[in-house]
C-alpha cells in the first residue's frame, strides 16, 4: 500500500532546492513550500540531492557468497574453470538461491537500487534451483525493489544436452530475458547457440541478454551474427549485448562499422567498466544513440571477492574506466547507471519528474559528479513512494 | 612521546588471535594474554585483522581541492590541458599548500596510511610555496604520519626556463626526491631532461622518482634511457618510475627486456592500477623480484574528481587492473600498498615484527583480501604507538 510522503528540501539532480509529493506511489508535485496534510509522511532533504533511483542492469543475484564465511579462491585462471568451480560447489558452500539472492537484493537497495536485471543459472546440475528461488525471492522483496530474470546458461547451452529443455522450462516458470553466453568461445557452435537463443526469443515472445566475453575479431563475429538475427527477425530493440569487450578492440575499421549497425538497430550494451579488459567506449556509443548501462555482475562470489552491489561506485568504475574527469563526462557515467539503465530494461514510468513512479535515491552531494566520488553511506532510498533504506539499513532484514 | 601500549586480540595478517605489547613505539611483544602494567593503555582489538600501517607511495597533496566548494571540470584532454589549467588556478581556487597538504593527510592517516611519500610542484609561477607549505605541514603532522617530499618539476623542467634553478632550491630546502616528467613527451629533450634529473641526485645524493605516462615505444626509449643513467652513474636501488604505462604494453619483445634490466638495477615501479591506461603487470614484476609500489595519485583536484586516499580501496584498484581474484593474487595486492611500498620508500624498521615501528592498522575483516574488498570504515590506525585515528576520526583537526 504506497504512502503519501512530502519530501522536503531536496535538489532534483543537484538542481535548485524543492519539495517533492508524492501519491499513491507516484511524484506528484514538485514545486516550493508545499504543506503536508493531516497523516502524511514527512521526509527532511536537509538539501541533499534527490536522484531517480539506480538501476542495477546486470548482476547474479544466485551466485553471491553474502554472509557466508570467507571463500578461499584457489580457482585457475580459464573462463571454463570459474565455470566448473562454481557448478561444482554450490549446493556444498551452501548458495541457496533464495538466501543469497535476498541478501544482494537488500544490500542493493540499501545503497538506492530500486531496479535489478539479475541473470539466473539454469543447468542441468541445478534445473530450475535458481529461477525458483529468485522469484520466490522477487515476491518477498516486491516492496523494495523490481526484479527481472533472465535464464542464463552459465555452463553453455549445447555443450550440455538437457540446457536448452531446461531454458524452455525456465521461461515457462516466468524468466522475462532470454540468456546466452560466448556463442564461439564456450559451446563452440555460434550458428547452434545463437539459432537456439533466438528460437527461445521467439517462441516466447522475449527479448533476448547476452553475454558476450569473447574478445576481438571472435567477439566481432559473434556480434555481427547477433546484429544478422536481429536484423532479419524483427528484434530491433530487443536485444542487449552484456560486456561486449570486443567493442574495446583498438581497431576502428573492425568496430566502426558494427558500432553503426548496434545503432541501427537499437541493440543495447552492458559494461560494467572492466579494468583488466577491452571496454566498449561509453561515450562514443552514447553519442551514436546506442543504450548504455552498467550492473555489479558477481558481487562476492566464486568468480571473484570484488563488490557490493553499490551502483555509485559503479558509476565510478565506468567513469575510471572511460577516463571521465569532465562534470559532463561524470553525468554520463550516471545515466548508465540510472535512466540509460531504465531504457535498457524498458522500465515505464521512470525518473524524477511529475507521473512517475517514486523509486528515488535520497543522498548528500554537491553535484551529481560528487555522489559518484563521494558514495555517501548516508543515503536515503525510496521505492513505490515509500522510504525501504535510511543510512544503510533496510526495512527488510535478509535470512 | 611515544606511549606504551597493550593491543589485545587482534590477528596479525589473519593470523591465529594474540596480543601486542607496544613499547616505546616499538612492538616490544607479541603472545598471549599479556597483562598491561599500570598506566598502560589498552585496545580491544575485538578479533579484528593487524595490519602494518599503510604505504601511501605516490599522492600530489599539494593538488587536493578536499575541503573547498565543488570543482566543475571542463579541462581540456591533453595532459598539457591538465597542467596549465592547474598552474594558472592554484592561486585563485584557494590551493593553499599547507592547507590543502594537512587535510589530505589527516584524510590519508585516518584511512589507514602512516607513510607517504608526496611529488611536491615545482614551477616559476609558484616557487616554493609548495614545498614550504608541506614542510610545515609534516612538522604539524607528525604525530599521525610520516611524509617524504619528492620536488617535481610538473611543468617541465626545461620548456619553463628557471625551473631548475629552483629545483636546486627544493632540495637544498630539504626534499628528499628528485622528480621528473615525461622526458620525451613533455620537455621534448629526453637527454638534457635525464641529464639534469640524473644531475640533481649526484649533486645533492638523493634518489630519483620520475613520473613516466609515455607509451608504448615512446616510454620504452625513456626507461632505455633511465636505465642507462641509473647503471652508469651506480644508483641501483635508487630509482623509482611512477605510472610506467609503456610497461603495459603487450609487445613482449619490447617490454621483457626492459623488465629484466629493472630487477638487475632495482628500479622501482609506482602503479596506481590504471583502469584506462596500459599499465605494468604486478604480477610478473614482483616475479622478477622488481619493487612494486603504490599510491592514490591526486585526490579531488583540477585534473579529475576521484578518490579519498584509502590505500585499501587501492590495492582493490591494483587487484583490478591486474585481474587478481584468487588470495593469493590479492595479497599481492596488499604487498604493493604496504611492504612492497616500505621497500621503495627504504622505511627502516617496517612491519609487525617484534621490534618494528608501531605503525599499525586494526581493521574488522576474515582475511587480507576480505580487509581489500570491504574496506570497514571501522579502522583503527596507530602511528609511533599511539592510536592516532578511531572509526574515521583523526586526533588532529585539519584546518
Amino acid at each position: 500500500m504506497p504512502h503519501d510522503l512530502l519530501i522536503r528540501n531536496v535538489r532534483p539532480m543537484a538542481g535548485p532546492a524543492t519539495d517533492v509529493l508524492v501519491r499513491d506511489g507516484k511524484i506528484a508535485v514538485v514545486g516550493h513550500r508545499l504543506s503536508p496534510v493531516a497523516g502524511m509522511m514527512v521526509e527532511e532533504g536537509g538539501g541533499d540531492l534527490l536522484l531517480p533511483g539506480l538501476v542495477e542492469a546486470h548482476t547474479h543475484l544466485d551466485k553471491s557468497l553474502l554472509g557466508q564465511p570467507w571463500y578461499t579462491n584457489t580457482v585457475g585462471p580459464r573462463l571454463l574453470d570459474k565455470i566448473d568451480n562454481e557448478r561444482l560447489n554450490k549446493r556444498r558452500l551452501g548458495m541457496d538461491p533464495y538466501q543469497q539472492s535476498f541478501r544482494q537484493t537488500v544490500q542493493s537497495s540499501r545503497l538506492g537500487s530500486t531496479h535489478i536485471r539479475s541473470h539466473v543459472d539454469v543447468d542441468t546440475d541445478h534445473g530450475m534451483w535458481g529461477v525458483e528461488g529468485i522469484m520466490q525471492m522477487r515476491q518477498d522483496c516486491h516492496d523494495i525493489i523490481d526484479v527481472e530474470i533472465v535464464a542464463f546458461p552459465q555452463s553453455g547451452l549445447l555443450r550440455r544436452p538437457g540446457t536448452l529443455a531446461l531454458m524452455h522450462e525456465a521461461m515457462k516458470l516466468g524468466a522475462e530475458i532470454v540468456g546466452g553466453l560466448d556463442p564461439c568461445a564456450i559451446d563452440r557452435d555460434p550458428k547452434g547457440h545463437l539459432d537456439a537463443v533466438f528460437g527461445l526469443c521467439q517462441t516466447y515472445g522475449k527479448a533476448l541478454d547476452i553475454h558476450l566475453h569473447e574478445p576481438g575479431e571472435m567477439g566481432a563475429f559473434s556480434t555481427d551474427l547477433i546484429i544478422e538475427r536481429t536484423r532479419a527477425l524483427g528484434m530491433r530493440g530487443k536485444v542487449t549485448i552484456s560486456h561486449a569487450f570486443c567493442l574495446g578492440s583498438p581497431d576502428r575499421d573492425l568496430i566502426d562499422p558494427l558500432i553503426e549497425q548496434l545503432a541501427e538497430l537499437d541493440i543495447a550494451i552492458m559494461t560494467t567498466g572492466p579494468a583488466s579488459r577491452p571496454a566498449p567506449p561509453v561515450k562514443k556509443l552514447l553519442a551514436a544513440g546506442i543504450r548504455v548501462c552498467s550492473g555489479s555482475d558477481g558481487i562476492r562470489d566464486t568468480w571473484g571477492p570484488y563488490g557490493n552491489g553499490d551502483m555509485l561506485e559503479r558509476a565510478m568504475f565506468v567513469g575510471l574506466r572511460n577516463n571521465f574527469r569532465r562534470d559532463d563526462e561524470m553525468a554520463l557515467a550516471f545515466d548508465v547507471v540510472t535512466g540509460e539503465g531504465a531504457k535498457v530494461m524498458e522500465l515505464a514510468g521512470y525518473g524524477i519528474a511529475v507521473g512517475c513512479n517514486a523509486d528515488l535515491l535520497i543522498v548528500p552531494g554537491e553535484s551529481v559528479a560528487d555522489a559518484i566520488v563521494s558514495r555517501s553511506p548516508l543515503r536515503r532510498v525510496i521505492k513505490r513512494g515509500q522510504v525501504v533504506a535510511r543510512n544503510g539499513v533496510s526495512i527488510l532484514k535478509a535470512p
